[in-house]
């Protein structure tokens, strides 16, 4: 799982963290590397993606600096300074241009990063760059993960394979909402820290990545959610080293970027806080793939659909009246709802007890799929979420973030 | 409290809850009384709601029958037949017709309504209509409430005073949207199982009932939220006996209306099941009042603004977090926050530790406000909310609503 040709990773403690843990993570290519990213939608953003979307603009990336324990978010210009004096620190440690430097932050909103401690590790952080250190690069980026997350696909290339290794953190704030920064999607409201980084040794041409990520993020972070909220920090970097000499198209970056994404976005969601259930709402039979999205997200953030998910009950009256306020047109008396393969709605009315009580026996498993037939139509999405329990409730009504 | 000329109250226990509480209400005007009504928006709408929408269109009710219980929601054509035989039922032991009876239910979704048990109790309930029994009515429809709700106010008509009592209930899968059906507001997607009943002895045209009352929904109702999700039977009804002899304007029953639907709701927001806090969220300086809805609506439906709530914690950056994702632009650099009339975030920065400690004292409180100033313009809206816990989880993991 660890290396990935072209890149080289650290980390290591620099107080950042109250209770001393890893919290300070590097990554650097041999040489700039191909870039695409796409970063939080909310307009509330943190001085690091800021910072990081005017620089990825380059369309080259040489290190990606990352610090957990401060999101370093509502800081104002206090803390784009605190953020360029980090970067700075590493470009002078490294010897290359600051303006090479990708940061991002996680953990608390509202407190200025404490640069100088960044400052004062940068050059044993730089000494530390091995290519087998990306487990100790995904372990200091954690917050209230309870997990490390990575995943590797291979690229199938015309060439050859190549590969690609994506790193991950998120657990709470997990709605995420991406995009290149400027732009709009017409599917969805707002949507959590979620940060992924995607090392890939394939040569892969700009547009043809970020258009590969757009789409990748679009159908696997872009559709998980934890809790509905949508952090200030959440960000997405795909970085190619070109060090495999083999080049990939668009198609091709993106299957392995879905596989990478979709297992990343699983992981954040099964780690959600408290969670015990990744569940994937599929609606499908509607006009189209917006429609079902719609409807989806809307069944995957309702309260009462996951705390009946942390109560293991088959509860489709939730399902359907979720459904019903996702302003998507369908006839009730149609609707079937399945919960793993056990049909428990069929068009409109209960299929009985006995059908509930197997799909409450499926409901105690780990992961596990509820599918809405809404019509139809060809229209058909896959979002992916968990349940909500007293674990949630702990976790955020004490820590600050 | 407990009268209002014109109309007669009773209620008994028809065995449709297990526990053998009371479940079954009857409200009836001496004469037919002019009326207004909205419903929830959902798209998956109860038996009764389809059934009551259809008979208010003449703008006359004699009587209105509630049960608790029992939502007859999802229930098909069985439903629809269940619900006829009741209000039948009414209709043969009061000797009226059938088309003036108006219909509500809550409670489990999914199970047919027991229609004989209503039947059975019919004559008994109809023989302990008396003016003074409205406590009875409003006790009779709690489902999870741990109160009865009623509200009174005065309606200063032109020609002198005139009454108006409400009649409410609600805890979970609170968040109305509400309105004529067939009509679609542009102000916000949709939003729980809440009733209310709004008995007045003023004499009002019905048009000018129909547009005060969409108004005061819209200003309260529609502008309380406990969980986000909204009920397949969320019922408004307003019913004017004229018996004060006095004729109310449209604006002067607004005012009345604004006033005891407000306080229904902040007696359903303070019964969130588990809440301890009802919180206004105000948001002002925004450009319309519309934006202002929205920005208010997404930080009161937040499930880490309410966890901050629940865990009494001044997290401002959370509330500023949850702003930011509203689709409404701002400059979070001139954003300020206060809690009760403490200064916590002044042009998008902390005011200090101080300041949050006061804060968290005012957020001991059972009612408060939060008040977010996004910029100079005239546009406010203030949105009700409460806090999710422990109580929450226990009520939903486990309720089969």
């Amino acid at each position: 799982m660890s290396s990935i040709a072209g890149f080289r990773f650290a980390a290591t403690s620099a107080n950042i963290k109250k209770n001393g843990a890893p919290d300070l993570a590097l990554a650097v290519a041999d040489a700039p590397a191909t870039a695409a990213a796409v970063f939080t939608r909310n307009i509330v953003r943190a001085a690091p993606v800021e910072i990081a979307a005017e620089r990825v603009k380059s369309g080259l990336v040489r290190a990606v600096l990352v610090n957990s324990g401060n999101a370093n978010a509502c800081t104002g210009q206090p803390g784009v300074e605190a953020t360029l004096r980090s970067t700075r620190a590493i470009a002078e440690a490294l010897g290359i241009p600051e303006s090479q430097i990708f940061p991002a932050s996680t953990g608390v909103i509202g407190q200025v990063l404490p640069a100088e401690r960044i400052e004062e590790h940068a050059p044993e952080l730089c000494a530390a760059l091995v290519p087998e250190n990306s487990e100790a690069f995904a372990n200091a980026i954690r917050t209230t993960d309870r997990w490390s997350k990575m995943a590797r696909a291979s690229v199938e290339t015309a060439w050859g394979p190549a590969s690609l290794l994506g790193i991950g953190k998120g657990a709470g704030m997990i709605h995420p909402n991406l995009g290149e920064l400027g732009q709009r999607v017409s599917s969805g409201p707002p949507h959590a820290t979620m940060l992924a980084f995607l090392f890939t040794d394939a040569k892969v041409e700009q547009a043809a990545l970020q258009q590969a990520l757009n789409r990748a993020v679009d159908l696997t972070f872009n559709a998980c959610s934890v809790d509905g909220d949508t952090s200030t920090n959440d960000t997405v970097l795909a970085l190619a080293s070109g060090a495999s000499g083999h080049q990939a198209s668009a198609e091709q970056m993106e299957a392995a970027l879905i596989e990478v994404c979709r297992e990343l976005a699983r992981s954040m969601v099964l780690d959600g806080e408290g969670a015990e259930h990744a569940v994937d709402i599929v609606v499908r039979g509607l006009q189209s793939e917006d429609d079902a999205r719609k409807v989806a997200r809307t069944v995957a953030t309702s309260m009462l659909v996951k705390t009946a998910l942390f109560g293991k009950d088959a509860n489709w009256g939730r399902l359907l009246a979720a459904a019903g306020r996702a302003e998507v047109p369908f006839d009730p008396a149609q609707a079937s709802v399945y919960i793993g393969d056990e049909l428990i709605v069929h068009k409109g009315l209960p299929v009985g007890a006995e059908a509930e009580a197997h799909a409450a026996v499926i409901m105690q498993e780990k992961h596990y799929t509820i599918e809405l037939v809404l019509g139809e139509g060809e229209g058909r999405f896959s979002y992916l979420t968990c349940d909500i329990g007293h674990g949630y409730v702990d976790v955020n009504a004490g820590y600050r973030s």
